[in-house]
C-alpha cells in the first residue's frame, strides 16, 4: 500500500470535519443548502465548473471538467446523511468529527461524506502526481439519497447529454470483514409499500370479538400469505421476470469467500433461511429477490392487558428486486394477489419512489481495471460481488447513461453506517483513496509516476 | 316508575360527587386508600360492620349486617376506575362530577361508583320504607376490578364462610339501546397472553431479508393460523369443553330483541363474522368463545420507509371463554398448537390473572324475582341475556359461594364506560335504583309500603 502523503491526509481530515459539522439530514430537511454550498466550494477549488441544479427536492450539485479526446469519469455521491438519533448512543458528538483509535467518528464519516472526500482527495493527489487531470471528471452529488433518491431518475433522464461519461465510480465501497477489497457490480431494486386495513369505524371492546372482524388478525393473515417460511414469495408472477444469472455471475457468487459463519455469530442466528450456508447463502444475498416486513402495528402494545378489538392495522413492506423485475409491476401483482385471496379491503400505497435493480458486467474491461487496481492497492485479490443486497439509484446510470460503474471506497463492515458511532478507519482512507488513484490512472492510460 | 324521593336523589348526587372526586385509578396506583376510606364511612353510616381486608393488592372493603332467620344479599362492586386519558376528549373535568342534560358526568359515574352508590341509596330507601333492613346485607367492594381482579378468587376462597349469602347483586347492569331492562346471567372467562418472538440479536438492514428470518412475518404467520376468517379458533381442543347450551339458554338467546342492525350502523360494519344477524348474532355474542388479537407490534411504524428487518415481534391476545372452558388449559392448548405448527420459538406468557367463565340459571327462582322487579320498575319485560360478552370475577361467587347473581343497575349503552365523558343518566338512576329496591323487597318477602 502507498499511503496518502501527510498533507493530503491532513486535507482529508480537515475537509471531512467541515462536512460532518453541517447536519445535512435529509429526513429532517436541515443543513442541505449549507452543505451544498460547502461542497460547491470544494469542487470549484478542484477546478471544476460547478452548479447547483434545482430539482423538486434538494438541489443536485453538478461539476465537470472535460478533456478533449480523453475519457470522462462520473462520480455519483450524496451530501445528505441519516438522522443521528438515538443521540445518547454516540460516544462523541455526531456533528463534530472526532478521532479515536485510528478512526474518524461522525455522522456521514463514511456514508457518504467520507467516501466523497476520498474521491476529491484522490483527484488532488492525481493532480500532484501528474501536474494536471488528463481525463474528464463529472460529479453528480445529490441531497436525497437517504430518503430514496426520489428525483434521481428524472434528473438523469433530463440531463442525459450533460452527464455523458465513459465510466463511473459509485458512492460506496470498501472491504469485507477479512479486509479483502470488494468490487460490487450491482444493486437490488426496491419498492416500499404500506398495507392498511380498517374493519370498523372505531376500536371496540374485545367482547365484540365473536361478531366484528379483528383488523390485527386480518392483516396478519394477509401478510402471512405473502411468503413462505423460507422466504419464498407467494405472489403469483413475482419471479416471472427474474433474469437467470449468467455463468460468469454464478461463478463469482460461488467464488465469494465464505463469511456466513461470522455473520451468524454476530447477529445471533443459528440457521439462515433455507438452511443456506456458503455459496447458497451468497446466492440468496446477491441474486434472490425478497419481500420484507419492515413493521406491523395494530392495537395495544403497552404493559399488561387492554381488551381492545383493533379496527385498524398497518404493515410496512419492502420488496428487494433483481433484474429484470419492475417495481411498479410487482406492486400491481401484490394488488392482484390480495384481491384474489379475498383481501380487497387491504389498501396498498407506495411509501416512497421505487428504485429499479441494476447490474454491470464484472468482466467489462473497465471493471477488470478496477479489480486490478484494488489488488494492487490492497495486496490481495478483489472479491467480486455480483450484486449488493442493498439498493440505490444505480439503474439510470447503468441503463440511461450506459456507464460501467465501479463500486469501491473507504468503508468496512464495522463502519456503523446509519447507526450511532459511524466512522471511517484511516487505514481504509489510505488504501481506498490509493486504489481510486490507481484506478483513475489505469482508466486514463497513465503510468504511475516513477 | 316510582322516582327516587328528592332528598335521596340529592344524596345520590352528593355521594357520587365525593366518590368521583377521588381518582382511584387502579392502573396508576393512586387514590385507592383515600377511596377505600370514603367508602368505609358510607357503609358504616348504613349501620354495617365494615372492614378493610388486606390482599396482595388493594384492600377489599367488606361490610356486613346479618339478620337472624332472614336471607342475606351479597353486593359485589369495585371502587377502582379506569384511567381518565385521553384527557383532552373530556368536556368537563373527569374527577369533578358535572351535571349536563339530565346526566352526571365523571370517571366512574357509571363504572362502578354510580352503580355502587345506587345500591347504597337503595338500602337507605328501603330503611325509610320499612323502618329497618329486615334482611342480611354483605358488601364486597374490591379495588382491582379494572386490572383483572387478580386477588378476588383467592379472597373468596379464603373467606368462604364469612361471605356466605343466599343471593347476590352484581356490580353492573342497566338497559339496552331501546331502554329495555337487561337481566344478564353470565360472564365469559378471559385469558390474556403475550406472544413474543426473537429471530436475531438485533434489528438488521432489510438487505438481509434473503437469509435472516423476519420476526414480524413469522409472528404474523403464527397468529394468522390461530383462527379462521369467520373467527373460528383453530387450536386443537379449544372447543372440547364447551358446554352445549340448554334449551332454556337457547330460547333466551333466540328471544333477545334484534339490535345488530343498530350496532352495525354505529360501528360502521357491513357484515358481521359468519354473516351473523338476529339470533345468530346474539348466539355468537353470548355463547361463542373467541380469540382476539388486542395488539400486534414489530419494527418500524412511522412515516415514509425504514428498510429494517425486525428481530422482535409482540402480539397481545385475549381469549373469551364459555363454560366449561378452563383458561389455563386453553393457554396450554395454545402452547401445544404453536409447537405442533413449528412455532416453538414463540414465547407464550400470561399477561394477567385469568378469569373463569360463569353463568347462573335464568330460571332460578331468585332470578325470576329479578325479572319481575325489572318489569315492574321499567314497565316493560326484562331482556334475559344468557351471558355478557365481557368478563369479570363472577366465577368464585357462583361456584364457590354458590350464589344466584342478578346483574341489574343504572347504566345504558351510551354511558361511555372506560371512555371520555363517562356518565349516568338520572332517569336510569331513578328506575334502576327503584328496581333494586323492589328486587330486595321481593327477596326479603316484604310487600311494598301501601
Amino acid at each position: 500500500m502507498t499511503p496518502l502523503p501527510p498533507h493530503l491526509e491532513e486535507a482529508y481530515r480537515a475537509m471531512l470535519a467541515r462536512f460532518v459539522a453541517i447536519p445535512s439530514v435529509g429526513a429532517e430537511g436541515r443543513g442541505q443548502s449549507e452543505m451544498a454550498h460547502a461542497l460547491v466550494l470544494e469542487l470549484e477549488a478542484l477546478g471544476l465548473d460547478t452548479h447547483a441544479h434545482e430539482t423538486e427536492g434538494a438541489p443536485v450539485i453538478f461539476a465537470e471538467r472535460r478533456v478533449h479526446g480523453a475519457p470522462s469519469v462520473l462520480f455519483y455521491n450524496h451530501y445528505d446523511v441519516q438522522p443521528a438519533d438515538p443521540l445518547d448512543l454516540w460516544e462523541s458528538d455526531p456533528f463534530t468529527l472526532t478521532e479515536r483509535d485510528g478512526s474518524l467518528y461522525g455522522r456521514g464519516a463514511s456514508d457518504d461524506k467520507g467516501q466523497l472526500v476520498s474521491r476529491i482527495i484522490a483527484l488532488r493527489w492525481l493532480r500532484e502526481r501528474h501536474g494536471d487531470l488528463p481525463f474528464g471528471v463529472v460529479f453528480v452529488v445529490e441531497g436525497e439519497e437517504e430518503i430514496g433518491s426520489p428525483n434521481m431518475v428524472r434528473y438523469v433522464e433530463e440531463r442525459r447529454e450533460q452527464l455523458a461519461a465513459d465510466v463511473g465510480i459509485w458512492e460506496f465501497g470498501g472491504v469485507d470483514a477479512h479486509d479483502r477489497p470488494l468490487l460490487t457490480c450491482g444493486l437490488k431494486g426496491i419498492a416500499t409499500v404500506d398495507l392498511s386495513l380498517r374493519t370498523a369505524a372505531m376500536d371496540l371492546h374485545s367482547a365484540n370479538g365473536p361478531v366484528v372482524q379483528n383488523a390485527a388478525w386480518r392483516l396478519a393473515s394477509a401478510v402471512a400469505g405473502l411468503r413462505d417460511e423460507e422466504g419464498r414469495v407467494l405472489i403469483e408472477g413475482f419471479y416471472d421476470r427474474v433474469r437467470p444469472p449468467t455463468d460468469a455471475e454464478r461463478g463469482y457468487v460461488e467464488a465469494t469467500p465464505r463469511d456466513d459463519d461470522v455473520f451468524a455469530e454476530h447477529v445471533g442466528v443459528e440457521r439462515f433461511l433455507g438452511g443456506a450456508t456458503g455459496a447458497e447463502y451468497q446466492r440468496r444475498l446477491q441474486l434472490e429477490p425478497t419481500l420484507n416486513v419492515n413493521g406491523f402495528h395494530s392495537g395495544y402494545g403497552g404493559p399488561g392487558m387492554k381488551t381492545v378489538l383493533p379496527a385498524t392495522a398497518l404493515a410496512k413492506l419492502d420488496f428487494r428486486l433483481v433484474p429484470d423485475q419492475q417495481p411498479l409491476e410487482i406492486v400491481a401483482l401484490l394488488h392482484e394477489h390480495l384481491e384474489r385471496e379475498g383481501f380487497s379491503d387491504v389498501v396498498v400505497n407506495l411509501a416512497e419512489e421505487p428504485e429499479r435493480p441494476a447490474r454491470v458486467d464484472p468482466d467489462d474491461p473497465w471493471l477488470r481495471h478496477a479489480a486490478d487496481a484494488l489488488e494492487e492497492a490492497y495486496g490481495t485479490p478483489a472479491v467480486v460481488i455480483v450484486s449488493s443486497g442493498g439498493s440505490g439509484p444505480l439503474h439510470p446510470f447503468v441503463e440511461v447513461l450506459e456507464l460501467p460503474i465501479a463500486m469501491i471506497g473507504v468503508s468496512y463492515p464495522g463502519s456503523r453506517v446509519h447507526s450511532p458511532n459511524e466512522h471511517v478507519r484511516l487505514v481504509d482512507v489510505h488504501r481506498g483513496t490509493y486504489a481510486t488513484v490507481r484506478l483513475l490512472e489505469r482508466w486514463a492510460g497513465l503510468a504511475p509516476p516513477d
